[in-house]
């Protein structure tokens, strides 16, 4: 089998649905859910040990779940169900919330990094937020299904609680940012 | 020697042949050329070992390739010979062939990650595509040395090829997307 | 405490002082220097044994600068003090001059890699001028803290004279790009 297919050789490429520059928003956000989904597949190879089997197999269900998000910015065509939904953004909360009451109590910023596995989590939560941004300009221009926004804002979320679990049981503590004023706040809304 | 020459402190900065902005979309494309090439450099050193000296051998070859498109995308100037060839573009096909060839058959998408330096391929594969699209955006207003792009959109499914060859040379199987259909057809034009 | 407060979940975020589109250019800014800032702490999981001390401490450093720059691109409310200092780059140059004179003349471009701690900071190098790439487009639109764009600029030039002392100190030999000229020259301004 053949996967260079040549079909994109003159810039332009195929949604599902229809033919659009590669340079479109949809392919951009697509493109970059792909690009933190091969960060997550190199933060996994550093859990893979019996203690952080938890941990493990939440990322290979969120590698999934990337894949659904791509996929819905994929579909333009009428009548193809989407995959992403509501419930995939309340089981990130809950893992947030689990993994919030498993660490330290924060008030600054800390500074990324700490284990390779939390060093690796904290990229991929910033290419996340890209992700996200992406997804913004596409939904202004473009209806998409908004779960997979949803989705993306709480990931990053659940990265940033995820670095903190790792390096929390590695213990290993994380860095205050030397600078910075109290930021995270019970009360914020 | 300084290597920090305070010229681009304005926010412009040298092509060969012309000043433009930093933001300018050629050095956005070589910009991000130049990010690939740095990913394949961290994953070269996951390749050292004798067993994959030959990927190692190809990864190096690469990254000259990839200065070859960075520098063709910088030269505005009339009369200076480029370095990107059609046959650099023939020579990764062969290879993507070779390994698909040792690889087994492929039909759904696959999970990124697997090993280390699969994982880190992912990545490169990722971030050519996004180089990729720069490129797209950067034809629709000028006119470039076009064998960059093929190479571009060749890479990615090389880096694709690459990352399952190491895998299953490390006897590590790809999980597949599960709630994925068969996307990869050999009929697929 | 709950980390994600969903006030974003509507593609608004907040600057400190006025409320934006995620997709706002001062927001991409300080996002990719937080993406340069995880980076940043990958690569010193690799520096932190005795020997590479000095260059583990002064990357910490510029992890709270890093902050430092992003939280004064979020300001936009009159009347609070800016972060980043003149003082801060002049420290870079500094630190690059002596780098500079304890590795070998340079006078092609060099592969990106050698070492896992090299190929890293390679990698941030390259993110820190996408950062600086976007911040020009900032300062097209909007006024910023000049030292910030300053810090970017000098900051991708320390992390190319670290990549080399790393190798160096490891005793390992940069490739030099085969079909390039003689780019690097002291005369140039
Ligand atoms: C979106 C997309 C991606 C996204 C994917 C994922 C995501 N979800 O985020 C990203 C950007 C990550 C991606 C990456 C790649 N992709 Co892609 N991708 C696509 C695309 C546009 C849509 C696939 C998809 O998700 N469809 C959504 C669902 C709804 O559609 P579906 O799976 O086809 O299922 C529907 C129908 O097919 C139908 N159906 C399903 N099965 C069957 C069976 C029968 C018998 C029938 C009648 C109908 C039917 O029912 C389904 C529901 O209606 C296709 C092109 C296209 N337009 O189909 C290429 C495509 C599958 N990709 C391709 C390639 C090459 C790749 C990459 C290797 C590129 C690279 N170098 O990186 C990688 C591989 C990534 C990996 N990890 O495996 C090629 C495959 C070529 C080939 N020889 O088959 C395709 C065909 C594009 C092309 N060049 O023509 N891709
Ligand atoms: C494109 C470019 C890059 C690309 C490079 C590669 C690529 N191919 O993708 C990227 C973005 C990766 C890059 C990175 C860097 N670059 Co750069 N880059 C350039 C640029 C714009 C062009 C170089 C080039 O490829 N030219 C293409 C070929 C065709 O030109 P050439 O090599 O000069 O050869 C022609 C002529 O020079 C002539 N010629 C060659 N030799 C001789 C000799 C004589 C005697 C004569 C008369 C003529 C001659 O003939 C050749 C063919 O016509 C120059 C600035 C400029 N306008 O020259 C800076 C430049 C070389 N870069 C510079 C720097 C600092 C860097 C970085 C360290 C920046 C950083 N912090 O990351 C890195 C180093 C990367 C590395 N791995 O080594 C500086 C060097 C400063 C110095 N003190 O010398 C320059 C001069 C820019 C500047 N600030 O003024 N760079
Ligand atoms: C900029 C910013 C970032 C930047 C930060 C850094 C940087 N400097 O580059 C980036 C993009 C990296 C970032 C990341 C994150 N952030 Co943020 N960030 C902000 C933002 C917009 C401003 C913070 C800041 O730097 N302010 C600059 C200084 C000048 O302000 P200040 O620190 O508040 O200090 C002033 C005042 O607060 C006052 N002050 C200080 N202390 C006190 C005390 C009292 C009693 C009083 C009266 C006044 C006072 O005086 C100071 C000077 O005037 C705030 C939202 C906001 N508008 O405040 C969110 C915010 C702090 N971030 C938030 C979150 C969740 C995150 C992330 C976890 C997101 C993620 N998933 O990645 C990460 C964490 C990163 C980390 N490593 O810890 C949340 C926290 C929610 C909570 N429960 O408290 C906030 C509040 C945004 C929100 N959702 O509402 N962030
Ligand atoms: C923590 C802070 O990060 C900013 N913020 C919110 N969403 C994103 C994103 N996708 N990318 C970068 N920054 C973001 C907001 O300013 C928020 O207050
Ligand atoms: C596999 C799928 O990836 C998309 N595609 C093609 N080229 C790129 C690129 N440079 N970046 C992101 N996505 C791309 C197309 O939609 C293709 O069908
Ligand atoms: C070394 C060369 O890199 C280019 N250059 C200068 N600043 C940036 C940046 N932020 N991103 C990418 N390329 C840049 C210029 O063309 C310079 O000459
Ligand atoms: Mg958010
Ligand atoms: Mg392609
Ligand atoms: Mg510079």
């Amino acid at each position: 089998m053949k996967i260079y297919t040549k079909t994109g050789d003159k810039g332009q490429t195929s949604l599902v649905g229809k033919r659009v520059d590669k340079d479109h928003l949809r392919v951009e956000s697509y493109g970059t859910i792909d690009e933190v989904n091969t960060i997550v597949g190199y933060a996994m190879t550093y859990l893979d040990s019996e203690d952080t089997k938890d941990l493990y197999e939440s990322l290979q269900k969120i590698q999934h779940e990337l894949f659904d998000c791509g996929g819905d910015l994929a579909v333009v065509k009428e009548g193809i169900p989407f995959k992403t939904t509501e419930k995939m953004v309340e089981d990130l909360e809950k893992l947030i919330d689990e993994y919030m009451d498993a660490t330290p109590p924060l008030e600054k910023f800390i500074l990324p990094g700490g284990s390779k596995a939390a060093a690796i989590i904290h990229q991929a939560r910033a290419v996340t937020r890209r992700a996200e941004r992406n997804v913004v300009s596409l939904m202004k221009q473009e209806t998409i299904h908004v779960p997979v926004f949803l989705y993306l804002n709480r990931l990053s979320d659940y990265f940033f609680a995820l670095a903190r679990v790792i390096n929390t049981r590695l213990n290993i503590k994380d860095i205050e940012y030397e600078r910075g004023a109290i930021v995270f706040r019970t009360d914020k809304k």
